[in-house]
């Protein structure tokens, strides 16, 4: 499967509605390819919670609406965060009957208040084991945390870095939720704390935004990205089933997949986009993904190996935690982001001459995980 | 494609969960495909809004909870009231890359009141143009049954002739709905207004159930039920944006392919489950599948043929009407229906040596449409 072209909107608590988020993010992929809307022949779209958000479900037929052509077969998917990673697997599906399928992932989030969206990502969690007992994600991933430090020795500063180095590729990202925002360690270390160990700065933001991409079976031009493995895992919706907090088996199992689909080994990777919804799933992800040995992460981010100019970058947009967290958005923007680094188009935070891009999309506390790995076509 | 095996559980208002029901009928259909749950390969579940009936989304991760093997790849879509026609659909897409898919969708209702559960499946109209100036789907139909009135010459007798022959074949399924249910066409006459021209005795109930079944691209034995024909089309949102209130563009499409991708005409139809969220509903559906001509549907409805022993027997199970709408099982209990009566096996209501059955399924006012053809292998 090949993506031919992608798009995006600015991610940030922006005055656009939700459909305006995914027709301007689905024109500048439409244009990227070179095709207009009547060229497509099926599409996905990717939301997690829009009933919540905007009181408005069977949003495919929305899609529908906005492109006034060929009464499409349009799709939903939801995954919880993991939304739009599933969308791009099910769309390489699709792309074995269609021609060109579009994928358009969006979340609106600011039309409510952070502490109502704090509730309503909470509905991705089990309702009898974690949200009747108070569970909310920041207090998942800090127990995640504390056992991560405790078997690794992991600790807050090594949370620090990621935030740092998210936050300073964010900068080098015009699109970016916090493009303009100057974080320090500092700032980040000061910061108020959520769910301790936890503080602001490990946590992604709330975000709006839409990405979009168009696959298709066959190759049409040298633009044209190669998707070399796509894989979904699932597992127990809770962290109660769950044998270890500080790896997801879901995840991998997707990057065994993954790697076994495209013919290369973790150590083939040029760069990788996380799903660092907080920092320390940034550290579990690299070690789940194989690109250091279990418990090996934090060394590669003390030594800045994950940094643009490292050996093995991640997150060059500013992963979740600085580009930002539209939900149904976040695993279509990850392969945006692989895609223009392998075209070479990634402006000031392009990397050296990469060979392949690893995106890692994560729903719930690992209870989905996608892995996808791309190449140049 | 082929269907290996069927299951559900009754409809109705039942002391089951959400899981529970997944689980029961998962089982039936993994028994009458002689599987257990390791050979399943992936899995789709359908489920219009369990966020608003169970504060649960996600349920992806909750299918595999259930079944604690392979940590499958598991999807959720959602579609309006069309949730589980797409479900297959997109089954017969992946069941192209897996050996055997998983289909199960289910809707848990009775969880919260029936004027609650009118507004959460107003959801699936247009926000803007449709839920803030007061539309729900019981007057939606309503405007659509005045129009077909005026333009067909069809009356609200017509109408109760659809509810008497649809709870007349619920009384011959024993998990319908309204399988006790006496009903005569006093009763219907005299129901309580809901939306003039419809009466109680127009609309489908808010049921709990689920529906089941297997995919595989490969015929496994001579029970195995052909997929013929599967195809998904959307439309514009909103009525407003329609140019025909009494005709689906989208049903009329979807049936149009499935009939050429089934490489037979309509009148090869030996009986349909078609999507009569109200009985004005099943009338435009029949024409909408070229069962008659346009405006021909009360026709055929006075002169009986489509009852059990008619020329085209419609919703033998007893339809959404009267066997039960839970919503994301719905679209997938059309075709179990359809698997047994195409194996003989549909007891008191089987018809008379069908060859091909066709399934239709609505989402929203017609903002998706599915059909499925099945033959006999």
């Amino acid at each position: 499967m090949y993506i031919r072209g992608v798009g995006r909107t600015r991610f940030g608590a922006l005055n656009l509605s939700l459909p305006e988020l995914m027709y301007d993010s689905v024109m500048e992929a439409l244009s990227d390819s070179r095709l207009e809307s009547r060229d497509i022949d099926a599409a996905i779209v990717s939301c997690f919670a829009p009933e919540r958000f905007q009181s408005q479900l069977h949003i495919n037929s929305m899609v529908s609406s906005l492109f006034q052509v060929n009464k499409l077969p349009v799709f939903r998917v939801e995954a919880a965060c993991a939304s739009g990673g599933v969308a791009v697997n099910q769309a390489c599906h699709l792309a074995r009957a269609f021609e060109n399928v579009l994928v358009v992932g969006v979340e609106k989030m600011s039309s409510v208040a952070s502490r109502d969206a704090t509730s309503i990502l909470g509905l991705a969690l089990d309702k009898r084991y974690e949200q009747e007992e108070g569970m909310i994600f920041p207090a998942a991933y800090a127990l995640i945390a504390q056992q991560h430090f405790l078997k690794f020795g992991s600790n807050p500063e090594d949370l620090a870095l990621v935030s740092l180095k998210n936050h300073s590729n964010a900068n080098k990202n015009e699109l970016a939720h916090f493009y303009r925002k100057r974080v320090d360690l500092e700032d980040i270390r000061n910061s108020m704390p959520v769910s301790s160990p936890l503080r602001l700065f490990d946590c992604c933001p709330m975000s709006d935004g839409a990405a979009s991409l168009v696959i298709s079976a066959r190759k049409t031009c040298d633009r044209d990205i190669r998707i070399l493995g796509s894989s979904v895992r699932t597992d127990n919706l809770s962290l109660v089933d769950r044998e270890d907090l500080t790896s997801f088996t879901a995840a991998r199992l997707a990057a065994r997949d993954a790697y076994s689909q495209a013919g290369i080994r973790p150590k083939d990777i040029s760069f990788a986009e996380v799903h660092d919804c907080f920092t320390i799933a940034e550290l579990i992800a690299m070690e789940d993904l194989d690109l250091c040995e279990r418990g090996g992460s934090a060394g590669l981010v003390r030594k800045g190996e994950t940094s643009l100019d490292g050996s093995i970058p991640v997150n060059t947009d500013g992963g979740l935690k600085a580009d930002g967290h539209p939900i149904g958005a976040t695993g279509i923007a990850q392969i945006v982001e692989s895609v223009k680094q392998l075209r070479g188009e990634a402006g000031r935070r392009q990397i050296d001459d990469p060979v392949y891009g690893l995106t890692h999309n994560i729903g719930g506390i690992g209870g989905t995980a996608v892995v996808h790995i791309l190449g140049a076509g």
